[in-house]
């Protein structure tokens, strides 16, 4: 790994009122820059050994600070550093990263910290995404699924999966040593048999995908029924009693109303459509449209009657692996239908019960110990090997040449690599940019 | 002092998108209940040195964490105590807080860390107070008057002034000692001249709350002018630029439309006020009423004159220890007038000269090396004690008995005692509740 030269500086903590603030501080100068704006009263930063705090004056009289000490490579990103604990105002923390810089330090971009860690080697590309998963956590599924890939189980489980490919390649490689005498290895039931091993597995990260987006982004629930049956008021009832915690999901394109909610520690995202109707309206019927893509989409779909209307009930169709929810609206004007859980979206009766219901359709499904896959980049990337790998089945089945086919292998191997960041050779770095701007600054 | 049993926490930096979360843990059990729940790899918190730094994972797996150890009584609270940093996760600083009280910490109130140091005597009364005013400044004058207060200067300054009193109050027992034998102390004439003495320093203090409260909370400008003169606008011209940076006023009365504004590292508050002009109409009269009343508050009075306009100017009287400055608006229609700055709130001419006179009207002002009162509480304590230092003096003069001259005296030297919270047999609880009760939590 290239050495980085320069040091960097960067608020750790976000502004606002509070107690304390952090100002990180990283690279070969981090210490004797600290040490030129910082007086101790015993003995300065660079002549202390890690783990250490020291207590001091920033130049000017700006603040008593508290200065905690790394050594490299014991430290979060692998090379010196200090952390300073000053008071969070921001007049303080504005001041002491002028004199940082004044003395040598950098400005940081967002997630340098954690990209010196990786390129350092204290964390491989999977666990340094798993940062940003961890800090935006908010339900005890997504906080387990994103502190399992920080501790590198995750990435453990896909090199043990490149491995096998690797394997695999190898065995073709000894063919094809072979192949200028013009014999077929006797072994290729077990090269077979490698690979349909690595698609089964291959095959399960990538399903887990679904499970795994709904623990990081939300179960998606469509409300669906029709025209007037009261939806954008339960959806609002809903929300309600937790607007605290009610939030805007960041990223995902806003062309229906979505909005997050934490029922029993799993995050639910609720999706408002459009009223179902028979209708000539061309643009009602592209509205009606995407409902029924929405249904597709969603994990849970309720599906919402007015009980004291007359008109005809018609069910949605949802396929089987959907939890479809049958729910009476307006209970307070008539009863329920039969085989529905009967609310009052006005009233806010029965709302109870239908909130077990959804929390109860899914409990469970989010327990388990199996790798989840719940990162974009990583979803796609398997999703291309697992192509790959099914070229390379039928390559073998159509007796296309050995070389050929391992080509394919190869390029599986390669999209694993760039999951966890192991170079094979690839340029990384488009790929790491694009992942370390995500971050925060001083991450 | 009173020994405080218990163990408090609470996060000490605020949530939002950031890399690190600190917890703070303090009282006897501190290191005990962080040692049961954290792991750490090397020896447990309870047995470690202050001013070292462990490594740990919370039970549960909850977080790899940077824990900070200080004993009693080197921290801040003069307890022992921990800095648990973790990642800036809402759920992790959420369950780690869970885990605390589990084992028998209790959530902090608002202020409690700092009223901690303030009953193990870390701080005074007054240095406390600082704390607050540090953490909220947010230019150099006010950190540097909050840093002042905090560093311990400004209560010496007021114990000199509270010993000049307990002199005067000697002075004057020596006098009843003696009462018995009838006879006036010969050195009557030292008596008073330590009191004008202290009532010099008293008044000095007083008169220096205008100073330093517009320090605190913005040197307040008006801006005032004939109905559509543009005040408004140039009001909203002047915080356009900087937007980012402007705030409403926390615990003001929006009775009038406020906006602070950082000019030249000095922070200013424009009050816009009603329009003046000669009407028969009791609710517009009642606005210009307030008007003139705001022009009496203002330090720095802006006239501005509609250049465009063709109707009478009428110069508004200011008192000539404020500041007037003259301005035409509306230059894109018609020429400055004379004696003014030409300005135009519209196409943002000229406002440039403006913000420079702003600022030079009051330079130099908050450059002074001088104590400045800037809190409230310590300003009515002062003002009530020169109050009762006059009637020292007026009981002198009428010859009144000096046992009663005395008890002005006494209550005058407990006022102070209040500022920095010197016990004088006084019940500080009230006090000190209703201070504390201003701080965020963590703190």
């Amino acid at each position: 790994m290239e050495h980085i030269a320069d040091t960097i500086c960067a608020p750790a903590t976000s502004t606002g009122t509070s107690a304390i603030s952090v100002i990180r501080v990283s690279g070969d100068k981090a210490l004797s820059i600290t040490d030129r704006i910082i007086t101790f009263r015993n003995g300065d930063s660079s002549s202390s050994e890690g783990y250490r705090i020291k207590f001091g004056t920033v130049r000017g009289g700006i603040d008593d600070v508290l200065v905690s000490i790394f050594r490299a490579p014991h430290s979060y990103t692998g090379e010196d550093g200090v952390e300073i604990s000053c008071h969070a105002s921001p007049y303080i923390v504005k001041r002491i990263l002028e004199l940082l810089v004044e003395e040598g330090a950098r400005n940081a971009g967002p997630g340098e910290f954690t990209q010196r860690a990786f390129v350092n080697g204290k964390l491989d590309l999977a666990q340094a995404e798993a940062v940003v998963d961890l800090i935006s956590s908010r339900s005890e599924a997504s906080h387990r699924v994103a502190m399992n890939q920080l501790r590198g189980a995750y990435s453990s489980e896909l090199r043990t999966l490149r491995d096998k490919l690797l394997e695999l390649t190898a065995l073709m490689e000894l063919e094809l040593d072979f192949s200028e005498e013009d014999v077929e290895f006797a072994d290729r039931s077990q090269l077979k048999s490698l690979l349909e091993e690595a698609l089964l597995h291959i095959g399960k990260l990538v399903d887990s995908f679904r499970t795994g987006n709904a623990i990081r982004n939300g179960v998606p629930v469509a409300i669906v029924g029709a025209v007037n049956s009261g939806k954008s008021t339960l959806l609002n009832a809903l929300l309600g009693e937790e607007r605290a915690i009610v939030s805007n999901i960041a990223g995902t394109t806003r062309d229906t109303i979505e909005e997050t909610l934490m029922l029993g520690d799993i995050l639910f995202r609720f999706i408002d459509t459009a009223g179902l109707r028979a209708t000539d309206d061309e643009i009602e019927k592209y509205g009606i449209e995407r409902t029924l893509k929405m249904i597709e989409k969603a994990e849970i779909v309720i599906e919402l009657t007015d009980a004291s209307a007359n008109g005809d009930i018609e069910s949605v169709s949802v396929s089987p692996d959907r939890k479809l929810i049958r729910v009476s609206n307006k209970t307070d004007l008539s009863p329920a239908l039969p085989g529905t859980i009967g609310i009052s979206a006005l009233t806010g009766s029965g709302l109870d019960e239908l909130k077990s219901r959804i929390v109860e359709s899914v409990r469970g499904r989010f327990d388990g110990s199996e790798t989840l896959v719940t990162n974009v980049r990583h979803f796609e990337a398997l999703t291309r090997a697992r192509d790959s790998l099914i070229s390379v089945r039928n390559g073998l089945g159509l007796g296309v040449p050995t070389d050929l086919v391992s080509e394919d292998l190869r390029s599986a191997v390669n999209e694993l690599n760039c999951i966890f960041g192991d170079s094979g050779g690839i340029d990384f770095k488009a790929v790491t940019d694009v992942i370390f701007s995500r971050f925060c600054i001083g991450k």
